[in-house]
């Protein structure tokens, strides 16, 4: 598989064949599969913690921590697509509006450049 | 866009597109992304946080709920598609890969409706 | 040490040692804590992504799971307080703040057993 | 209160009755304490997502951003304190004994301002 051959509903496919064949349905609730996503982003975190933001941008040519990010950023991706099937939710779809709202929050005349902080 | 018709490559390219009309590549760090990414998870969480698993569930019958979910999930994706354009790491690719470990991790016949608690 | 004799100054204490005797307060900064607070709360959570609200209570009763969770609520507190030296916030008058505010927001008569969504 | 005065459990007094008011103790299960924990620290962690680790140290003379983080650094304080109390835990002990396993771990002669990448 890669990326520009492979659409989001075949990687779905693929996390639904593994989730059924282990009879896990009953436990992937949109509850649950948020904190496993948010168990995994952690672990994908810890790479990153203690590294500059230079070293962490340096892991992309080391090839053994770069695979070792390379699953945890498949492990979030699964959950995610585990979710959306759980929810109904297409994900493409929901990007697609999502990315209306985002044009409309952060336009990009006035970004420039700049990252807006959190609203307090 | 539909998740049966839109391939990852293509998704990455919005997010992509975003990006660069704002002049935020130099923000792109992993280690900023993988913040960004966790983030976006806990306002995704932050929707179930107090509902019980039957209450998270029940989410996908209500219109607006699932769409705020929804938006939620698209935030995650998009950080995940661009920290997956920083690093040059094929998505699709990763889950192949990661899904062969899981399949020995976690053998089919042995789960069998059973999760296996972390191990301490 | 017990929580009725000890001050939260004290604890700060012990971790302050702990970090300076590793010459690790380099790598304290508020970035990089916050992150490792993140990770050590996903370690947490980790015990109860699979276990329903009812089992997640029971584990006060077993022994080992109990102080595996105790350890981890450690990780989070050390974290937590290393944070608070780094910024030379005090955090019990932090929570005496915040208190004010989450009294206004949450009167105790409107709440009444109930909880808020957030707010989208 | 201030942290040279304050104990743990003086701390915990304060959660516990700000919970009876509302009548929110049948929420408090571990598990949805742990989602709060990492909504908390996500909170936190927003203010530093897109800051470098030095401007992330320099927001401690900005009074403004000092007192939001000081009140999410709260919000983290104030959901362990409510799970230590839901599962009957001493956070000065957990802390004590873990303090132990840390050391043991990480032999500060061997550390000496190096970190331990995460072991994979």
């Amino acid at each position: 598989m890669n990326d520009s051959q492979t659409s989001v509903a075949q990687l779905r496919a693929v996390v639904d064949e593994f989730v059924d064949e282990r009879q896990w349905q009953k436990f992937h609730t949109p509850k649950n599969l948020s904190m496993s996503l948010a168990v995994e982003v952690a672990e994908l975190m810890e790479h990153f913690q203690w590294r500059t933001p230079e070293e962490s941008a340096a892991i992309a040519q080391d090839p053994q921590l770069r695979t070792e990010v390379a699953h945890e950023m498949a492990d979030v991706a699964c959950y995610l697509l585990a979710l959306s099937s759980t929810l109904g939710i297409d994900l493409s779809a929901a990007i697609e509006q999502k990315m209306v709202l985002n044009r409309k929050k952060y336009p990009a005349e006035k970004c420039n450049g700049q990252w807006a902080p959190p609203e307090s």
